[in-house]
């Protein structure tokens, strides 16, 4: 009996199911290798060669420790092939997951001309076996609808099944949360389109792990709001320590005062230079887009952008009025990632900052130990440094621009000998402020 | 050892704490009785004489099921008497409790005078022991600021000591969020000024119980912080709900699939008409009162304030759009309480939906199983009924204006044979939506 089922999970894996993840960034290769570990063949298509060749070594090229691990051992096994995005590698395929960067970071808009070349792919020729493609992208409120136009306008489109099943992984955390997700989503406007994934995903993950299936839009705006709401609550006890700095109050006391009510929490409530990251500031963008067909102003993700914003401009009014003009100025920029412990600086508040003080006049020298290659930078304006010592040498002013714990061992006597004016904003309150004050440090 | 144990702490009762509260509401009841119930002697200023005597015989003005309990066991204890405000009665007391309605409800103003006539008294006479007055109430911040000056000008004012000590108790809990709270603050800017009350708290209450000690602002915007962190909370969902009610999604899925997140989750998410009560709306105004000396503005207070505006005025469009006109029409509201089980209907968002009804042109008819006496209500057209059959009696549009449990039992039958029009609009999610459909309801 054993070896019959042993037979016929075999024959399962071996003819039901081909895999097929389109986009290796984060989303796209948590995804590919967790599928991978659970012994499915799954296929990575990339454009970029040099990506793919760089993954079929083993590496990845952003830093995610357990995805690390992970990739290596299901390469060795041979469960996961990367390839250039061919026409003919779509065909095979029974699912796909779409996890390419959707959106432009900036303007918030969809990028669509990609979806329209997916979905003349997936249209072009007839199956045998129905094909379930899976928006794992964050996309507009109402992007599943268009998409889905898009699929019906092609030759064999309309057969296609198409599903929302948003990602939530918390950087560093990626593939933790890809097996081990808070909650699944399963977005359809026909409920028999999600009868593949769903008997998949039941093999694959723990019943504890609660499903919502739902429709389409409703499966959208669970993804861009779940992160809204992440921005709301940071740009909360941000705006509570911007005033409490103006009012020389102890931020730390009033964060634990307001944070002890259960209700409210502690967790996820460290005021530092505002929330930024690949995902935050777009989906509040994402959230009003002009691209959306609904007129509904969500007035929560305008509030947060806001709040980020105004704490930026007023650190640089703030400078300004300390160093007269920041023309010619050197400013240090102690961690440029998003946030500590990671090598991603995508739309992260301190290299925001730094533009803005670029565009005061400063030259801005960046130190960040998790980041020596900033080549995506638009400013030859800011400069990395291999050590904390260049990167301060010389400054007016020095900003810590992430909590990376390293700079908790920052001394005022190491950097007292390197700076030309002893300033130091430390809005993440990592260092002890009395010993900076009595090293003659002005400490905000 | 024993006995002269117990004569000590008699001996320190007696002599140590004489303990005054001013204000009979919520929170000046909940101290007081408290302090009794802790072996205190415990005085409690009231102005209104019928409030006085409905006290002194057990019975408290509002319902709170714990605090009439205790209530009842320190009357037949003689731990606490009630008294109207006169000014020998303050010369007594070592501690002095101020819980009064600080604010105009409307205006987010503070009641100076009050606090000018109590600065008065406090200070008018000479004292061997120290005075340690306490502000319990929500202030704007910077308030206890101009008290302690108001205090200074007075002949004996400058050895006062001042603390701010801020409520947080949630209606219903009155009693239990006293005796054990999740944290305690205690704000005063000369340190020396908590000595006593530190003490007094330390005897009375658990260690497991943080006390945060720091500055009267500190102290001050974290009480008005914690409660516009809820409203900003509620707003959210408020946010999300109503979109998802324009585009018809399902919002018990909506809200599940963004409260599965721990980071989020599902407590004190419920979307309903808004966020209400005699807290939260009103701190929101208060954090940006034109009385306050700093010119901050907090975004997140206003935005809570504009979302939950928002939202009744969208109900009211939506009623007109399918009622054509409102005029002379009568509307039932089944709840007119700010949450569910309780009789306060201060600042609720049910009431504000009545005025918004009134003004245009409509009869509102009323039923809420908690609230009997709205004689608090302004305006003539808003009309309390005892039984729900009389309250929808002839009515063109039923709303839920209170999750009462005691809805959920409303049958379409029953409601069908006294409506004029089936409409109804379900805010809370409380009805089954099918059922009502099939009985031919439209239910929003």
């Amino acid at each position: 009996a054993i070896s019959r089922l042993v037979c016929i999970l075999v024959f399962k894996m071996k003819t039901n199911m081909s895999i097929l993840v389109v986009g290796a960034g984060y989303v796209g290769l948590a995804t590919a290798v967790f599928f991978a570990t659970k012994g499915y063949a799954t296929t990575v298509v990339e454009q970029n060669n040099r990506i793919i060749s760089k993954l079929n070594s083993g590496q990845l090229h952003f830093l995610e420790p357990e995805l690390q691990k992970k990739l290596q051992l299901v390469l060795k096994r041979k469960l996961l092939t990367f390839c250039l995005p061919e026409q003919h590698v779509y065909q095979r395929a029974d699912f796909v997951f779409i996890a390419i960067d959707s959106a432009n970071r900036q303007t918030g808009k969809m990028k669509l001309h990609h979806f329209q070349q997916l979905a003349d792919w997936f249209g072009s020729s007839k199956r045998n076996t129905p094909l379930t493609v899976i928006l794992k992208s964050t996309n507009i409120i109402g992007f599943a609808e268009q998409f889905r136009a898009l699929l019906d306008k092609t030759r064999y489109g309309k057969n296609i099944r198409l599903v929302v099943n948003p990602e939530f992984l918390r950087e560093g955390y990626a593939f933790q949360d890809t097996a081990q997700p808070w909650r699944i989503i399963v977005g359809a406007d026909d409920k028999r389109h999600t009868a593949g994934l769903l008997r998949l995903y039941r093999k694959i993950y723990h019943p504890s792990i609660p499903i919502i299936v739902t429709d389409c839009k409703s499966a959208e705006l669970i993804k861009l709001a779940s992160n809204v709401y992440l921005a709301h609550r940071l740009s909360f006890i941000h705006e509570i320590a911007e005033f409490a700095r103006q009012e020389m109050l102890d931020i730390e006391s009033v964060k634990n005062g307001i944070g002890l009510d259960p209700r409210i929490g502690l967790d996820y409530f460290n005021p530092g230079l505002g929330f930024g990251g690949s995902c935050l500031p777009k989906d509040c963008k994402l959230m009003n887009s002009k691209e959306m067909k609904q007129t509904f102003s969500f007035e929560t993700a305008r509030t947060a952008l806001k709040i980020n914003d105004r704490l930026l401009r007023n650190l640089v009014a703030h400078l300004k009025r300390n160093l007269h003009s920041l023309r010619g100025k050197r400013i240090a920029l102690l961690g440029l990632a998003f946030k500590p412990g990671v090598d991603d600086y995508r739309d992260s508040q301190a290299l925001k900052l730094g533009y803005l003080l670029v565009k005061e006049g400063a030259q801005v020298a960046v130190y960040d130990p998790y980041i020596s290659d900033i080549s995506t930078v638009k400013s030859t304006r800011i400069t990395p440094y291999p050590t904390i010592n260049q990167a301060i040498d010389k400054t007016s002013a020095v900003i810590i621009g992430t909590a990376h714990k390293q700079f908790m061992n920052l001394k005022p006597s190491q950097v007292a000998g390197y700076v030309k004016k002893k300033l130091i904003y430390d809005y993440h309150n990592m260092l002890n402020r009395s010993s900076w004050e009595k090293a003659g440090f002005e400490i905000i």
